[in-house]
């Protein structure tokens, strides 16, 4: 008489957690782990932090319940954060803030999504959109990508099969985990695609801030108010602070808020009041976030350099112009899966590509998080990858 | 090519949302609203939550992602609580903590509820309740409530008829909105036929620890692993921190886990540190929630001793034993809904039974809150409610 089929059917889906127990052995203090996707908590701006609460906790506000669709204070300083990225006025009504992006994907697929509707993704996947998605029984149809981000091409020769998507989902700036930027016009191109087939793209940027070189460039939401765009506190304030927000017409913002009612009613007027501030903070928030870049960038090149040194032509990996991962092929048949417990016996993690693939797929790759670790300790964390590389080959 | 079926069944559910947009309208400063279900800012504890968030953010864990069911240490309090309101041990791994109790019943009712399974709900009903259980295509069965709250005798006639239900959920202390609480006696009885029948019992437990007069009774937890329980520090401590929780089995917490990772990943270290601090601190915490029952007690008091002298016989209400809800039926045909307008009109605002009603019913019947307002104010509302009802039997 247990509700058994639902139960069953939930913790059948296990795979999509795979990452999250890897995460659980590699907290083991010997491990140097490559494998998170975490932000470094050195760089986060505690001490402004605290002082923004202090703030906040003056008034009456911030201890109550909020609007659903965010605190109207910081929903005015993204619409105007948003409107620069974008190029063109962003209405306060166009923005929704949410649990972390995480919760824009989950509202956005009960949203937008009937069961059995396609719903187009790049492979390798962001396996946070994948389990909304499939919560939700996409039918999901993964694309492939290059050195420029999502393939438009493939998108196109899907299209012309007949097939419709409701929705197409792009890490459009330093992919987790490709480690790939969509170039700008891909971005036009998707962009017109939306408009011409009635699909939604939505354009998730949790990254696009964290660039090493030069400045991201204008998001796909600047091409097309077929576009949903998703950005986050996360990576440039602080993961705890759950602050993310999504940007889309009005009507998509209103369909949203009645599901964050029954979901969770609303956010945390406190954390969304410490954000409005940090946010608000221009001046502030660009010498920090240039202060998170330049450290990303150090140990971005230092993790290639040595990844260079150990491995040379036995791999090919990307170029790393800004975000958190580095993404690596091996060219000599090395199955990361099974190279992953040798790295663990030898103190380091990493994804396997695997992980991220859609199907099958991705046996030779894996994700590097650099953000985590300083200099030595990422050349350590190589040399250990490059000596279980060894023990495979001779196994 | 818009997927529009799926937007415009969302946007077609605006029933739950009414109490919703009535409060945007009594947010109208010559209007003293009776119809919130909030509680008074004033009364939270502003200075203590900013030392303990300054607290929290000198370690950097307060910063990070933290574990999907929540923060070790809180987790940790909160298990050691409940054991003491259970009367047996409750262990860590029991233990869930959501974003809000709303959260809560949104993550069971997506776990436990397969399409078209049913779920018993009071009559009267908590509207945040019906929203998660109709999102998952519930089949809703009703029952009464009297003095001592949900019929367990219309449960089994139900039971008798064959119906199996998937859940039975009940506020248990201090009804929202019948301001009822279950008798111990039918505590033991409902844990019994779940036991029996199979069912969940999901406990919704806000307001148990805001008592007036003598400590809530056991939880209907105690006395069966076939009851999940849910509290909140909303009603304690503050709405801002959305930290609620859950009591449930270690296997059905493990599938909420899963769930809750694709919905929004994890909750806000931060405000589940601040929250775990203040709850840990027992003293403190009994002396704080003393403060709110006195405060609510007199209050109360005020307002039905106001509703007694201004309607006498015309109406009956319910004996305010704690939480923050007067029920009140008219016993002279008033239809609520009509009274409603008028009553704006005089500069008062309250929530309509028929908001409640699963179906159609209580249109004699209201929701008055009396939490933030204070003794002269509750008087000046009553007094206007008491003209507006005099118009309409004019009118």
């Amino acid at each position: 008489m247990h509700p058994a089929p639902q139960l069953a059917r939930r913790l059948d889906s296990l795979r999509s957690s795979a990452i999250r127990d890897l995460l659980t052995v590699t907290a083991r203090a010997d491990i140097i782990s490559l494998a998170g996707g975490l932000p470094d908590p050195e760089l986060v701006p505690r001490a402004r932090i605290a002082a923004a609460a202090v703030d906040a906790l003056g008034g009456l506000s911030a201890v109550q319940y909020t609007e659903t669709p965010g605190w109207a204070g910081l929903r005015e300083v993204l619409a105007a954060r948003n409107s620069v990225q974008c190029g063109r006025p962003v209405g306060v009504n166009e923005i929704f803030t949410t649990h972390g992006s995480q919760q824009a994907l989950s509202l956005l697929a009960q949203v937008l999504i009937d069961p059995g509707a396609v719903v187009v993704v790049e492979n390798p996947a962001y396996i946070g959109a994948l389990q909304s998605f499939r919560a939700v029984d996409a039918k999901i149809e993964a694309l492939p990508m290059d050195a420029d981000g999502l393939s438009v091409d493939a998108l196109e020769e899907l299209l012309a099969t007949g097939v419709r998507p409701t929705v197409v989902h792009t890490v459009s700036n330093f992919h987790n985990p490709a480690s790939r930027s969509l170039s700008t016009d891909r971005r036009i191109r998707l962009a017109a695609l939306a408009e011409q087939f009635g699909f939604w793209v939505i354009e998730d940027d949790p990254y696009g801030e964290i660039w090493f070189d030069e400045p991201s460039p204008r998001p796909v939401a600047a091409y097309s108010d077929r576009v949903i765009r998703l950005s986050s506190a996360s990576k440039i304030i602080a993961p705890a602070l759950r602050t993310g927000w999504l940007q889309a017409p009005e009507h998509v913002c209103r369909a949203v808020e009645l599901v964050r009612q029954g979901a969770d009613l609303c956010g945390s007027a406190l954390t969304q009041q410490i954000v409005a501030e940090l946010i608000a903070d221009d001046r502030w928030l660009e010498h920090h976030i240039d202060g998170v870049r330049a450290a990303y960038r150090e140990r971005a090149e230092i993790l290639c350099a040595a990844v260079d040194q150990e491995f040379g032509d036995v791999i090919e990996r990307t170029d790393v112009t800004g975000g958190m991962f580095c993404w690596i092929d091996f060219l000599d048949g090395t199955d990361t899966q099974k190279l992953l417990p040798l790295a663990l016996q030898a103190g380091v993690a990493f994804v396997p590509g695997s992980a991220f693939a859609v199907g099958d797929g991705y046996q030779n790759s894996m994700r590097l998080c650099f953000t985590t670790s300083d200099g030595p300790v990422l050349e350590a964390a190589v040399t250990r990858l490059a000596r279980a590389h060894e023990e495979l080959a001779l196994a």
